[in-house]
């Protein structure tokens, strides 16, 4: 790289890690780099940590200047003032003013924009979804989530939460959610899900609480599928018919035909691949379940947890002062 | 109007019925008409009764003249090339060639846009919609539909079907629907659905099969709601209950807070708007309902059956040619 080149810097402000890249205009990673987030210890520290990161990454670059700084945050965003409306992750930050707060300490514009969005943009840049100007990105972990891209640009939402795919209510009365709602996607597809699932479905084979330790985690669970375990196999399917359903009805509501699934449950695609692109296709509307079954794209995205922090430099990339800039 | 000025047409060609209006600058409607299709002689009929009616439309107007056309299709269209794909209503017009063929008929240029988008587009205009950027109308009639508004613009999606809202699917083992799905909310909340369900509550309540005479459309059931008849209370509750569901289900996922409630349904907007937005409260996400109560808006529309042609007449409007002819 040209020392004299300018780079951009992409940040993931996670609840337990701030990840990081140094990118040229290409895309390419020049430097990157994973702390914790420390969230714990307060604000003054967080901050401290972001910027501090910010600077490492900088200088082991070799770049020769640093452009801009994009920023992916989880939560509720104000755009216009550039705060944090709320975030889960975050309490006691609702209105903080985090991108004036970073931008006066690393002395370059900076652009926030919600994590899963900026996941979805990273993908499009240099991942999975490049040159598709409509898809959902979904993060299968933890949680389910979500980001949006329309018309080749993010849609964010009036406040920065849009994509809550995870939300979404496939069934009223069915598991109780962590947002307090009942039979939302995430009670069905996250990899805490695919635990409870596994569980209740051994307890019912056989009358046993407790399924084998080794199923107490998604990864586990797909090793299990993997030498044909029966019940290991239902849990895929039973996942895979509901997260389904949750793609035809975003394929009916916005007529849009491309999903990239990410998060660590995306590790195990290849199990749920199947059964999930045929129930999408049987609850499309409009189209033979042949023709949905051709029309629906359902692929595993390709980035990884860098999908963030590079959507969030990409974001740089594309805001007029990254163009000058970079 | 002064005699030399242009006017402008909207036309919402229906499967039973062509709507049309002659309209100002401004929205005003100038003339009025509506004739049936006729689908069952033949396009070269439908495509005269939609000539004749533009031509009707034009003369009693008593604009100097005609500055463009709009068209509202039911269906999936191709927009590049102004072709309709598939229509339900129109079967054997695939692939029809409609923009195409109407311009050369009228002599004006001719914007094509499905009928439901386009009624989004007249509420926008002069309705319910006034000054709202982002917000989904959802139309409650024999089916249910929707039109999706994203910062300020229609969101057609990749075919022209996007807003089939109807068939977001809420209990994947509910009631068979149309479509051939099952559990869409187009089986909780058109017409259709509030009969169907009342005659399931009346013989659950009374053991007979046949509920009163009257309750066999909407608009009877809907009085007897009025007289607080628990059985048709009781029905106008659940529609609330799926309905609200299903916007709760499009806040979350596109982080948008206004919907507009139109079709025949809606004339019974009274005796569901509360239940209805409370549901849509207890199930949004990232907020108390207390203020998703506040937050989410739901409002019946203000154009009745009109909000198409106007609708269509307005995105001749928006479009280059018909600023710069208007």
């Amino acid at each position: 790289m040209d020392s004299l080149s300018a780079c951009i810097i992409g940040i993931d402000l996670g609840g337990t890690y701030i990840k990081g890249a140094a990118l040229d205009s290409k895309g390419k990673v020049l430097s990157e780099g994973k702390i914790e987030t420390e969230v714990a210890l307060g604000q003054t520290r967080v901050l401290e940590n972001i910027t501090g990161l910010i600077a490492d990454l900088k200088r082991r670059s070799g770049a020769g200047s640093l452009g801009g700084v994009g920023l992916g945050v989880p939560g509720a965003l104000d755009f216009k003032e550039g705060r944090i409306i709320q975030s889960p992750n975050f309490p006691g930050w609702d209105d903080f003013p985090i991108r004036s707060v970073i931008e006066k300490a690393v002395g370059v514009p900076v652009i926030i924009e919600n994590d899963a969005s900026a996941a979805a943009m990273g993908e499009r840049w240099v991942g999975a979804a490049r040159n598709l100007d409509n898809f959902l990105l979904i993060t299968l972990g933890t949680g389910v989530g979500g980001g949006l891209v329309l018309d080749g640009t993010l849609w964010s939402g009036e406040t920065g939460k849009a994509g809550e795919f995870g939300h979404m209510k496939i069934t009223p009365d069915g598991p109780r959610c962590g947002c307090g709602s009942t039979g939302c996607l995430e009670v069905y597809a996250s990899s805490t899900a695919l635990v409870r699932m596994a569980q209740e479905e051994w307890n019912r084979a056989h009358g046993d609480p407790l399924p084998p330790a080794d199923w107490m985690t998604s990864s586990g669970l797909a090793e299990a599928a993997e030498r044909h375990d029966p019940i290991a196999e239902a849990v895929f399917r039973k996942m895979a018919f509901f997260l389904g359903i949750g793609i035809a009805n975003v394929a009916n509501l916005l007529d849009i035909h491309h999903f990239i699934i990410s998060g660590g449950v995306s590790n195990a695609f290849h199990l749920f691949e199947q059964p999930l692109r045929q129930e999408a296709a049987r609850r499309a509307f409009g189209m033979t379940p042949e023709e949905a079954f051709k029309r629906i794209d359902i692929r595993r995205a390709l980035l990884g947890e860098s999908a963030g922090m590079i959507g969030a430099g990409h974001l740089v990339h594309l805001s007029s002062w990254g163009k000058l800039k970079g």
